[in-house]
């Protein structure tokens, strides 16, 4: 799927493709699926891939120590992105998925298309979700501390390295 | 040449497309074609085109108040690229540009293909050559102040904005 949104990536990277569904068991529904291109101290550049109608769960990046906060640029490569930033609830074709509406509290929705890109300011809550057709997009970023990311949903379980 | 790549871009970034001659008046010797795709305080991306063995000049990154200087990833997307960094000299399929020889004082030589990547860290010189098909990669960095960008032929004359 990234390959055939013409990314190009090596044969090792498309075997480090990392699984994420969050700990919350149903992939399908809530997950995405991320391949690293690199993590330094100052950078980083992903390719996010979303299953049709696959909802990155809400969540934002807290400042730490003199860092205010992971700045993240969001760039489609291909098919459509229902992005959800705070703002006036104009959602109007995604959608919360089942049963979790207490953790979807921004509705605030921009639809996305291959080649626009939207920057997130530290500390700025945010989901998105795949159209029908799935969705590759890339995700540059600073410092990409993962493992301190704040969701809405308290059972999410995201484990990966601390970058420093 | 970008879009051929698989690079998705929209119209009006194809018609953004700077062509950078830094001044020298011999584009196809020594210059780069940039898009820019964002750059904030933090972080820009950009995708940089060369055509069959033009030459980006060497150059590096000084220190700016509290920023040690722009690190910088190159990831490859389509071509061979040549690219010189400091280390033993064995440069071997690059070439250094007629004339310039005591321009290009650092020689050592490593081919890149379409997606290997390399991390120059703040201070290092470098500078990076097509091969024949010509070349498209990406450039991913901490905050471009390429007005400020240190250049070791004292003929080169880059003008653009400083970002903060």
């Amino acid at each position: 799927m990234v390959r055939n949104a013409g990314v190009v990536i090596t044969d090792q990277e498309a075997t480090n493709i990392e699984v994420i569904d969050f700990g919350l068991s149903d992939l399908a529904k809530e997950g995405v699926q991320v391949l690293t291109f690199f993590s330094t101290e100052r950078i980083a550049a992903k390719v996010l891939a979303l299953f049709p109608n696959q909802t990155e769960p809400e969540h934002w990046h807290p400042p730490v120590g003199d860092d205010p906060g992971k700045e993240e640029t969001i760039r489609i490569v291909f098919g459509t992105v229902r992005f959800f930033v705070p703002g006036v609830d104009n959602m109007k074709y995604g959608f919360v998925p089942e049963g979790k509406q207490s953790y979807y509290t921004v509705r605030h929705e921009i639809i996305m298309q291959p080649g626009d890109q939207l920057t997130l300011e530290p500390g700025t809550k945010h989901w998105f979700q795949a159209g029908d057709e799935g969705a590759v997009m890339y995700s540059f970023s600073s410092c990409a501390r993962d493992a301190l990311d704040q969701f809405s949903d308290p059972n999410i379980v995201r484990i990966t390295k601390i970058c420093d």
